[in-house]
């Protein structure tokens, strides 16, 4: 099985953690490693690290080739990032060129999974299906009315592997409101979608021919290069015009064809502010409640992040529900339920 | 008359700005100079800049020349400091050697003033009666029952000097409960006891060789020793032995003769306190009640506080009523109201 990680996210939600330059997947927010780094670890689990792919964006090459070096990955670089169809695309591409029936799964570098044993497993049964020429997705049984995922529907059982049920997928669902996400929590067949696929090269690129075809024909460019031996001119040519548009978008709510959904569990979590950060690492907080990720002197103080790329001391003296957050040339303090407004400084900064 | 600023304090009311290294006086946060600065800029409205004398630690000797390069003040160097009548014995020591019957006005660097053209005629005015022999201070209208203080109860009218009035002291009393405050407050005749004085040399040390024997005999030392041209050896010597007591219990509540204070009004204050800062600069608040003396970004938050000794942005979100300094190396966020408990802090790090 190949396994491809798309790193190439620029979001803006961590900051001033994270920036342009920095996003998500290179910070160490969710453990002392970064999160891409997590990511390789926990597709080792099922794979062979010298069958792992990441595809960064260009200004992200040279910290991606740091944090892989001495790992025999495969790094694949988008001149610009077009969205994950043309990323999935392009690994497609040069995978097919090994094996266009191997399946390959894609996942994003950027999210956290608790359980990486459950994870594997639910990656190895899925791969079973995906190895017959289905297309095929992972659905996360939600635990929350959680606004800020898409949906995936799914109906009736398709069948079982290695134990585990999968169904067929009624449709994608974009981001509900609060009482339409209150429902599919009710309804119970409404996953979320954690945006992690499994297919063989063969199968996505004939979905991309037939649904995307703009794209795909960029695609049949960049492949005829490497034959020709110029893939790093004509990739910087072809690939900023290729059609910028999602996986899901794409290919999964236009396909004829099938998708499966396996129902996974394993505690996942797309990191998506620095609310959801604090709640995924409930296990570490201290005594009141405060997640300590910096060199801090705490005096009556509870349910705070405090989170530093820096060794200054941070101290708090009696202030509840705090992101704090210290880097090199900024700073912030916001009440954590409103994490999702962090974009406001970054939007601030870009009208500078 | 002669200035005498005492700006031997080591702070730490105002960490993480001030450090032993840094107290409250070489800090800009009253305005875009440091106190010091602000306060020998007060005193040459009512004196020449050549009659002002600055009194500090040997460690913050090298900060103060630095500040003060270009004006002609004295910097007296106490080797450690003894506290407030050490203080003033050797800046009187030294000024009775140019006139010992020149009024000095003697007062800490790092207070605050409001109405500097206020100041400057009281103190005029207290310098007229000190001129007399007597001893005089300045008590401060109380505006709240503030438990932070010292008081003067003033007893009868004594006269009037350039149409101010001035009392005979009755006592000086410790820093009340708030109960006695508040009747303090009712009662009328209790001022807040300001730390500046004023008399002549030849009055100071009368009265030091009365009420602190021991004190004086060391200056009577230090004195010899400045004919023997052996002034910094015997300085060293003699005056880290000397007694530490503080010119109100050393003097002013032992000696026999009587005491004068001026009522005073210009906007004083000891600024305590982060939250003392914060409030007396109200004037100078955004829409939202933030006083920002820093690079920063501010949505949706109120009634904060936020200093920067560095060029770090700062960004706040959704919090209010907080304190926020940043240092190089550290950085407090606390709850303004929690600003007396900032010595929590430096106590933590001195048992480190």
């Amino acid at each position: 099985m190949q396994a491809v990680i798309m790193a190439g996210g620029s979001g803006t939600r961590f900051w001033p953690a994270s920036r342009e330059t920095m996003p998500k997947q290179f910070l160490r927010i969710t453990s002392d490693r970064t999160m891409l780094e997590e990511t390789i670890a926990r597709v080792t689990s099922f794979t062979e690290i010298e069958r792992v792919s990441v595809v960064v964006g260009r200004i992200h090459e040279k910290i991606t080739c740091d944090l892989v070096a001495g790992m025999p990955v495969r790094v694949l670089v988008e001149p610009t990032g077009r969205n994950t169809a043309a990323c999935i695309g392009l690994a497609a591409l040069h995978l097919s060129r090994i094996s266009e029936d191997d399946v390959m799964v894609v996942l994003p570098a950027d999210h956290f999974i608790a359980d990486p044993g459950a994870f594997s497993d639910t990656i190895r049964a899925a791969a079973e299906v995906a190895k017959t020429g289905a297309i095929v997705t992972l659905g996360i049984t939600p635990s929350r009315p959680e606004t800020g995922y898409g949906y995936i529907q799914a109906a009736g059982e398709k069948g079982v592997s290695s134990g585990l049920k999968y169904y067929e997928v009624e449709r994608f669902v974009e981001k509900p409101d609060y009482q339409t996400a209150v429902s599919y929590l009710t309804k119970g067949n409404y996953l979320w979608n954690s945006g992690i696929f499994l297919f063989t090269p063969r199968v996505i690129l004939d979905e991309l021919r037939n649904c995307v075809p703009e794209l795909y024909d960029g695609l049949l460019k960049i492949d005829q290069s490497i034959d020709d031996g110029n893939y790093e001119k004509i990739l910087e040519e072809v690939y900023p015009g290729l059609p910028s548009i999602s996986i899901d978008y794409g290919v999964m709510e236009r396909t004829k064809n099938q998708i499966l959904v396996f129902r996974a569990d394993f505690g996942w979590s797309d990191v998506g502010s620095w609310q959801a950060l604090y709640e995924l690492r409930s296990d570490e907080y201290d005594s009141r409640g405060n997640l300590v990720l910096a060199d801090s002197m705490i005096v009556d103080s509870e349910n705070n992040l405090v989170y530093s790329s820096t060794d200054r001391k941070i101290a708090l003296l009696g202030v509840d529900d705090l992101v704090v957050v210290d880097t090199p040339d900024a700073l912030m303090v916001a009440d954590v339920t409103r994490s999702q407004d962090v974009k406001r400084f970054t939007e601030m900064l870009k009208r500078k």
